[in-house]
């Protein structure tokens, strides 16, 4: 008997985008492995621990905290987190062999879908190299989707494509067509035309949930300070936002 | 009291995609409008019965049928899209003044996500100018989710973007990097680089369904030809697939 791990996207934000196969899946698990988020972390526990109380009907599981190891902070990038992945990996290993019975089941819940933006997949992809292991992925609502429902917008126009990326790449790259834009701790939008249409949110799905839609000409700087206020309010944000040219 | 429209993402395929924000919907709905949707229809009508019957407590809701009013097929496309979104609007403005008392609540299920490649939340936001209406969007699993999850990878690459496109337009622009591609009726992936990774799935999520991975230079015919017997033996097809330049 192989363990097993249910990799589960829980939605990104709201505790009602959990779908009855990730119910199912919550259900199945005994152990909840639960990597370090960061500064976000105190917030997005509680929100994982409300998904757990609200959809488990027998309370027998447990979670076990894995703590973030160090991330090389200087030389280069790709390699840092190459090494990053490989000490996860081997953390993960031991925690598995350590806290779940042979044939146990493990899980891992992702914020909104596993696929996204998301090293769970990549780091358990290794640690089936060194232990026997099985997963399976449960699909989750990303913050794209809750996005343009908060806004009621469609993603693309007619037949027409759209680009996900992130803050950085959007910096570097420029603004080619549609995007929706994930990971941006600085405003990349700013440097985009004037009228670039933007529909912008943060924290969504949850109480706390901002949106604004405009242009950049007319609403980008609004947005920043808006963004800038919640932050330092929080200590954190997550927010997303979709960019069309004019 | 003016009507109320929920326009709800059931997910691509799976009947467990169904979250508990679309379970809340479907049970505030008493009138499911369901739009035509060609070749698929039976099997398509078959999964919305059963979303409706599984999630729904209370047996007193009812479909209301609309007939697809022929689109233009000669002349701009634009335009002839444009033209049967209006007959659209107008068809679906007075099925909800004949069909949902003032104050009333409609619903539309969306396949997916309904921000994604549908029409659902443009035609509304003509209706919503005729008549008084307003409506709330409930996000879905897409078909992209449902890829990556029944493949168990990751969409993007570490801090990558992905381009989220249809089979028409892979043809005319070609691959410039990670792309999924959505609404291909005649294997686009064809035309790329023999080292292209595929990953790709028909029927996602259904009892159907088909997935394979490779190369397109080692496995695109094949999956041509397996697209090509279950489209013959289903009467229709719905194929997702990912594209990765080597
Ligand atoms: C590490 S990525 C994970 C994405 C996640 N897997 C998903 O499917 O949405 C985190 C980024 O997702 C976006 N994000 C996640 N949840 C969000 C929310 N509730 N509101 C706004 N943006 C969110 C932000 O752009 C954030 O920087
Ligand atoms: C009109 S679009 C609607 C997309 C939908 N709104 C979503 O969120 O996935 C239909 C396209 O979605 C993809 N698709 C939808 N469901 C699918 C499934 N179960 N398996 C594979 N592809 C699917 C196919 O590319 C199909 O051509």
């Amino acid at each position: 008997m192989t363990r097993r791990i249910n990799v589960i996207g829980i939605g990104a934000g709201d505790p009602d985008y959990v779908t009855a196969q990730a119910v199912a899946a919550l259900n199945d698990t005994q152990v909840f492995f639960a990597p370090d988020k960061g500064a976000a972390k105190d917030d997005l526990v509680a929100l994982r621990r409300e998904v757990c109380a609200r959809f488990i009907r027998e309370p027998g599981y447990r979670f076990v905290e894995l703590p973030d190891p160090k991330r090389a902070s200087d030389g280069d990038y790709t390699q840092a987190v190459a090494d990053w992945h490989a000490a996860r990996a081997d953390q993960w290993a031991q925690a598995m062999l350590a806290e779940l019975p042979d044939g146990g089941v493990g899980g891992f819940l992702a914020w909104g879908d596993p696929s996204l933006y998301d090293s769970t997949l990549r780091i358990l992809d290794i640690v089936a190299q060194r232990i026997d292991l099985t997963y399976d992925v449960v699909p989750g609502i990303t913050a794209i989707q809750a996005l343009t429902a908060r806004h009621r917008i469609p993603l693309n126009d007619i037949g027409e494509p759209v680009l996900i990326t992130t803050g950085r790449r959007l910096r570097e790259d420029g603004l080619a067509g549609a995007s929706v834009v994930m990971l941006d701790g600085d405003c990349a939008f700013l440097g985009c035309a004037p009228s670039t249409h933007i529909w912008w949110g943060a924290y969504l799905g949850t109480p706390d949930e901002l949106l604004v839609a405009g242009t950049v000409g007319d609403d980008g700087e609004r947005i920043a300070s808006i963004r800038a206020e919640a932050r330092a309010r929080h200590g954190w944000i997550m927010d997303t936002y979709l960019l069309r040219p004019a």
